[in-house]
């Protein structure tokens, strides 16, 4: 004992040093089977002070207003640090199954999120480590019933541990289906018989400590996918080239139109059954697209109290040390909020595969991960409206131009903008695929011609009343009695 | 207008590239004022982008379960950008009182607090610029009228409303002593006419202008006061001359201690009313004092599940763009919790102070300002216990060459950790100050001898146990029907 806690200890550093990845703990199983022992002399073993346990008990009215990973995501641990998740996103979809509060199709479709969920964690480079405790029905009864004659444990016996218990077959049954579906390769499970402390100890002790050291003095050498099938589209075609990029718009007729669709977008945000739902923009576009201009335009139909605009820009140390959605996790909108990304998620399969700031592997695999994560939002009753504004070579040209010349748009234009344009095929070719990969049915991409601002202006107004208006006509509000008129 | 227009933009990209702190802006005063309108035009003036607009409305659960002023923490604008408070920390003290909910004595304790928390906020670097906006008893009226009369406005106007302008005179003299008392050199308050759009429109976006232009071209240049009365205490006396660091305990009799005060501890954390309270234990020490030690002899009396161990290093990049006290606002307990920090706040006045890093009159300041804070955490039911951890300069000696020695305690020593040994004395001044000025009757220092690990132990122990007792015998709970034994 006292040499495997030395070891522990070592790792513990080593991950803090050399390592640095995040570690994530699941403790999931029978009730008694020693779940809280173990995290405790876990505690005792290691050092407490770089590991993080998060016992996931009643979701906060935050929590419930957001998507139901997002209490998760805000829990994961940092790069060099432990999170041990007592309570984990097993157990919803096990426990509501049991209480045939699901069905069985929808307990599936979590376990098939799950593993989506956790195959990414481990792409980004965290080890995940699922325990579960186990217990047989006699050992679980026999328990409860000592508990229950001994004086001083008798408190702990409460009558839902004995209407769990005569559940116990049901329980068990599932989360065999869930545990033999999850145990991936990256993340299998173990299972611990929890009738022998000492056992148990021992096993949870040492299976932590191989693993940790296996990461530490093996680390993962990640191998681009040896097929390539991006780099040469069959059709030979770019969405992009497909746009008619001289539609116009009037100035006359844009101020009628703007007027309209701006105060058509204040009233939709003013209808009560907003109250159950949220909007979340993402804007994309070709520097010097117009998104400032854009933005604008929808911000002046909003109340400033309402909305909040997300500038997305080179990620802080904070963020730099979790998986690349992280940071976009943190600003999701809670519910009738409105939420506009300057910038967004997909930069992972634009500028940092275009820049390289990734592997292929890494953002070849980011658009399955941005399609899980934007099922997410909209199944959290989000909607997700995405634009891209598209603008010509030559049109991107003369703006840039107009922009070292114009006082307060000095600060617009940078080295790096002209830098970018050099690689303009690169990013036409990555906006293709882009589109191609992530314009599902729940979350499609608008293209915005957006040559001429007024007629780019008037589109993406358009398209979020549109959207806002039918997600609208889903909601039904419960009737209310004696509202003020 | 457009002049204005451009030079707000200019000085907002200047404030994002030199200037380099963070603005508030506060906007409060009478209803129908043009609040809402003025910041929607600051939006639309100004690059959204780099605004955050807050509007401060019902509490969620988790700010119900932190002191007061937590929500307003988290919201703070980090340093280059502009965070607009629509309600803000005067709206609870003020209404309140209209209501007659508070006394005016509390009121004026509040109004002691916000001028104490906005000097903090100022020192720090902070521009706070505060709009009142002010619409006469004639006025309010006949904009409630107007509105009703209008088919299109009718439905704006409800009962809350003339209710509350049935109060008008009360809610004007209450917030005129608190406009009165709050209008600090460092943070006046500026009255807003609001009956004229166009004029008010114009006096925000001038007097924002000149303010944000005036700071960034002419930075604050901080003077330390000319007085330094800490550099002779009178009685020429430290207060850890005074302790006995011979006190010892023997380790059968530390064993019998360990197990009675941990279980007791156990017992504290476990009792219903625990829930209604929170604990904070602020460790701080000399290096080799035995923090770790003494932390792990605490948390084996606790379940991991309900407590947090906050491991206080180097700031990170999204906390240095805060006030010094925002990182540890973050990881205030909330209601039930028990968090643990290693290392605390006092670093201002300990390392900070003695190193150099911030200078003399930031760290002569933070005395009072870390009173406030902790004022705060205590009205908020929050125990706070905080342990200074003393071992003499021989002893410290002693354990780091044991520390070289031990394997699994190599890390625990480095080089820096002689550095600061060799500044022995001047550590030893800057905790003789801190426990002068810091040791409050709410939130008293307990200078734990240390040189025997035993007595230091179960002098924690005890001390957190006897705190935590006395805390638990002030609730009470409500009465409860149909509990199970």
């Amino acid at each position: 004992m006292p040499a495997l806690r030395e070891a522990l200890l070592n790792a513990q550093f080593d991950l803090s040093q050399k390592g640095k990845f995040p570690v994530v703990i699941l403790v999931g199983g029978v009730d008694g089977a020693g779940k809280g022992e173990t995290v405790n002399l876990l505690n005792e073993w290691m050092d407490p002070r770089y590991i993080q346990v998060h016992a996931m008990g009643e979701k906060t009215d935050e929590e419930q207003q957001h998507p139901p990973m997002w209490r998760f995501w805000r829990a994961l641990p940092p790069k060099g640090k432990i999170g041990v998740f007592f309570g984990s996103w097993y157990t919803t979809p096990i426990v509501s199954r049991v209480l045939k509060q699901t069905t069985a199709a929808a307990l599936d479709r979590d376990i098939e999120q799950i593993n989506h969920f956790e195959k990414m964690l481990t792409d980004e480079g965290t080890l995940i480590i699922k325990f579960w405790f186990h217990l047989s029905k006699d050992a679980q009864q026999k328990r409860l019933k000592a508990l229950e004659k001994n004086p001083d444990t008798r408190w702990r016996v409460i009558k839902l541990d004995w209407e769990r218990f005569k559940m116990y077959d049901k329980f068990r049954k599932i989360s065999e289906h869930a545990l033999r579906e999850t145990s991936t390769a990256e993340a299998p499970w173990i299972v611990v018989e929890g009738v022998d402390a000492r056992y148990r100890n021992l096993t949870v002790g040492q299976i932590l400590l191989e693993a940790l050291r296996k990461r530490i003095d093996h680390p993962v050498i990640r191998v681009a996918p040896d097929a390539a099938p991006l780099n040469a589209p069959i059709d030979k075609l770019n969405v992009l080239d497909k746009l008619d990029m001289a539609q116009k718009l009037e100035k006359k007729k844009f101020e009628v139109e703007l007027e309209k669709y701006q105060g058509k977008l204040n009233l939709l945000t003013r209808d009560p059954r907003f109250s159950k739902i949220s909007v979340l923009v993402a804007l994309e576009g070709s520097d010097a697209g117009g998104k400032g201009g854009a933005i604008r335009r929808v911000t002046a139909a909003l109340d400033a109290r309402h909305y909040h605009i997300i500038p997305v820009a080179a990620p802080t140390e904070e963020e730099r040390a979790q998986p690349y959605l992280w940071r976009f996790w943190r600003y999701i909108p809670r519910r009738s909020h409105f939420n506009i990304f300057d910038r967004t998620w997909y930069g992972r399969v634009l500028v940092e595969r275009v820049e390289k700031y990734c592997s292929e592997a890494d953002w070849m695999r980011a658009y399955s991960e941005i399609n899980d994560f934007e099922q997410q939002l909209v199944d959290n009753g989000i909607v997700l409206v995405k634009f891209w504004l598209a603008i010509t070579k030559e049109e991107q040209l003369r703006r840039f131009k107009e922009r070292e010349q114009i006082g307060f748009k000095r600060f617009k234009i940078t080295e790096e903008d002209w830098r970018n344009r050099e690689k303009w095929d690169a990013y036409k070719r990555a906006v293709c695929d882009m589109v191609d990969r992530t314009s599902t049915e729940i979350a499609p991409w608008t293209l915005v011609e957006a040559n001429d601002k007024y007629f780019a202006r008037i589109k993406i107004l358009k398209t979020l009343c549109q959207r806002i208006d039918a997600a609208l006509k889903k909601v039904t509000l419960p009737p209310k009695n004696g509202l003020h008129s």
